[in-house]
């Protein structure tokens, strides 16, 4: 049988799950692909000890990545070390001495995937990454196949497990954010430092690999407006709760004629919404488009064993296209002129919590508020059991919605205003 | 630019939503991939008046499939017509003669797809109908490729738009089955002889279609329990409300060790559920497995522009792996051993409503019959404004569902049976 040589680059939580999938997935893969799959070598750090997992799967542990990038039997070289270096570099070399390379660190495909992608177009091999977004959800896959025909308008996803978790708990069990971030590292969704998912960076990273899949454009990090979940207050939560919505932190692209709007901010979706029913770590991505219309994908964003099968996943097309003969690696090779629109004329729809300094009849305030924001002010809702306001805008203006801002100062303390999901 | 000619046999709906998406899209198709989809010939039947559509998109209509079949400058045929006979002869032909093939016939690719498959692998041509399933959701290419490393332990799904669509009325609008059925019939979506639909005949064939790529068996319409939504009473309806259900068609493969259970049923679904968000003519597939977990895959199921976008997402993978100078086609080659399951010990929970002869105290019917049946009934509840009893088991073997069911009848008639969803 056919042997194909693979060397790992790192031996983390991911690179164990590829592995327990492909030791229990062995016999299928031989008996229905006719190959065998084997790990031969695996990169480790100097004095890091993995010598019962490199016992129990059998291959060799080293610690200078040019065995595994200049070894000729090896073809396929899997880097799932995390960070933007060194992977960059062993990336490189291993593309540079004609190894495809599969990968799940989307916060070098967001920062560094052009430069990567053009070395693996000189060389003549494939570089896969669908782990690095929406975890098991073959998300970019489905892009550059079913959506190719298609013209996309809107991609909207909930592709942040860990801030999905924490907003989940903040509105079942109605912790607060402090205690919903600590449970989050508890369970091992959160680092220890949780800037990149709390402050929607991680979020950013993914909107930027699934532009270039969804509308053919490469993005920068300075491009999108980025908004995390810091400034979500409990009055926010039960807010949500009674007008019938839930907050979820959505990175959202919209393209209208030939400008395109990105950003990651938590937003307002209904609850007859499917994205409102993704719930703890779980990830989910709706599309619509001309000719699809409507749809929606569903799964776990990360975990160990469906981030391995991710990238088995990867491995196998890899395979696949070897056993074909294929002359050439694939690539999506969707790329079109958009405008990235910063439209001073664009309206959005805001949810805004307060709490009052002064007491008054909620009718009064509405009364007041009405007068001076004729046609802004849909709502505005007494909380329960505590002095709080609601308010919930039509259509604003950025400027429109400054105002607002500036005139609710008369009545307390207003939290960041929250936008309502366009549906 | 590389031309590439495509010949269509019949001329209705998603054949025209091919042409409109491979219209709008063509700009993107040859700009991305440098090559021209040309449709040259359409099979039209004789008399037939088609040619303000020919003319608009500039293709020769031609009554004699042949004409097809044996053209050597056509290398895609993509057949549109429906029905086993005789688009199967028609399919034969056109892979004998080298071309590859691309078809929504479920129908046909259920009854007749290992014979097609045959053929086509002979040819060395591709075969290729995911439209047939579900119909924009790309689950068939899913199953083939992410889920190809992976092993599934369940699959279950709303593959039937037309009931799904019924079943909504019934539950939103409260319609009655045949006042459901004639919106459906109206809307365009069920056809004036609904047998197909209405009693799990379409459902059954997709699930056949799913069972291949999902399990790697293939099933006749035979081994199938199938059931369909005919006997749905409105008390049904109700109770299903009371208790925080919603009643769905659902196709459902389950595989324990090496044992599949293969049915269409009507079934309870709990209101959290994805499966239960899944509306009107919409489609959606739930999935559980080793390593991925638990993913969802929504989507229509029909229509002519989604439908018409799958195919032409088919027709691309042709040209890709063409372009690439694959040698051959690629089939999904997976095929397990699994034995369809009869378990007489199987058990399942069920709802049962009953419009009961004698008017007593609930209290007391639900005394009587738990002395008879101590640890089958779980629940039973007075519907609103009607004398009814909605009677909810745990979990029942076959014979002991017989005889509850033999029980229930002193207390007046019981309406069928529906499960409970296993979740
Ligand atoms: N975890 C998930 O569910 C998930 C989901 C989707 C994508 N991803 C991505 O998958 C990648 C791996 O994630 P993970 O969760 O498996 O991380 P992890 O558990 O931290 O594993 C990374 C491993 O690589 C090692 N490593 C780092 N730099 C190295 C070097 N220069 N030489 C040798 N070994 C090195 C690390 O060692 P040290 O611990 O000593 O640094 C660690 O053992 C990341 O890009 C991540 O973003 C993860
Ligand atoms: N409609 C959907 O949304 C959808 C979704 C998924 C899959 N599909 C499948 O896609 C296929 C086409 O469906 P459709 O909705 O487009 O059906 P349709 O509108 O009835 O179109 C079929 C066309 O083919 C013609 N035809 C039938 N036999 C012919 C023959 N021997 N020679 C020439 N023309 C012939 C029919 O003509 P007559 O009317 O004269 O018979 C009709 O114009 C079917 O297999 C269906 O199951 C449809």
């Amino acid at each position: 049988m056919k042997e194909v040589k693979i060397g790992i680059l790192g031996l983390g939580v991911v690179a164990q799950g590829f592995l327990e999938m492909l030791t229990s997935q062995k016999q299928k893969i031989e008996a229905q692909k006719g190959i065998k799959l084997i790990v031969s070598k695996v990169l480790v750090r100097e004095g890091e000890e993995k010598t019962t997992i490199a016992n129990k799967y059998g291959f060799e542990l080293v610690t200078d990545v040019k065995k595994i990038t200049e070894d000729d039997e090896i073809s396929i070289v899997i880097e799932l070390m995390g960070r933007v270096h060194p992977a960059k570099e062993f990336i490189k070399q291993a593309l540079e001495n004609k190894k495809h390379v599969v990968t799940a660190n989307k916060d070098l495909l967001a920062q560094e995937g052009l430069e990567l992608i053009t070395i693996a177009k000189e060389n003549q091999v494939g570089l896969y990454y669908e782990a690095s977004v929406a975890g098991a959800i073959p998300i970019l896959r489905t892009l550059a196949t079913s959506y190719f025909a298609d013209n996309i308008q809107q991609l909207t996803g909930i592709v942040n497990g860990t801030t999905n978790f924490m907003l989940t708990k903040m509105f079942e069990e109605a912790w607060t954010y402090e205690q919903a971030l600590q449970a989050a590292q508890e369970a091992g969704f959160a680092e220890s430092d949780p800037t990149n998912d709390v402050d929607g960076i991680d979020a950013a990273y993914k909107l930027i690999i699934l532009a270039r899949f969804a509308f053919g454009v490469n993005l920068t990090l300075e491009q999108l407006t980025i908004q995390g979940i810091r400034q979500i207050h409990p009055l926010d939560v039960s807010g949500a709760q009674q007008l019938g919505y839930t907050i979820k932190l959505l990175g959202s692209l919209i393209k209208k004629d030939h400008h395109l709007t990105a950003c990651v901010q938590p937003t307002f979706v209904p609850d007859t919404h499917l994205l409102s029913s993704v719930k703890n770590e779980l990830n989910g991505i709706f599309l619509k488009s001309d000719g699809i219309g409507e749809s929606f994908h569903y799964g776990p964003g990360a975990g160990a064993l469906p981030t391995g099968t991710s990238v088995l996943a990867d491995v196998l097309t890899i395979v696949d296209r070897q056993l074909d003969g294929s002359a050439t690696a694939r690539f999506n090779p969707y790329q079109q002129p958009v405008h990235l629109e910063k439209d001073p004329e664009k309206t959005n729809a805001y949810f805004i919590s307060l709490s009052p300094q002064i007491e008054r009849k909620i009718s009064e305030v509405q009364a007041e508020l009405q007068t001076t924001f004729p046609k802004t002010i849909a709502q505005v809702q007494e909380a329960t059991n505590q002095v709080a306001l609601y308010v919930v805008t039509e259509q604003l203006t950025e400027a429109q919605l400054a105002e607002l801002l500036a005139e609710l100062t008369n009545y307390g303390e207003h939290h960041q205003p929250l936008q309502l999901m366009e549906v």
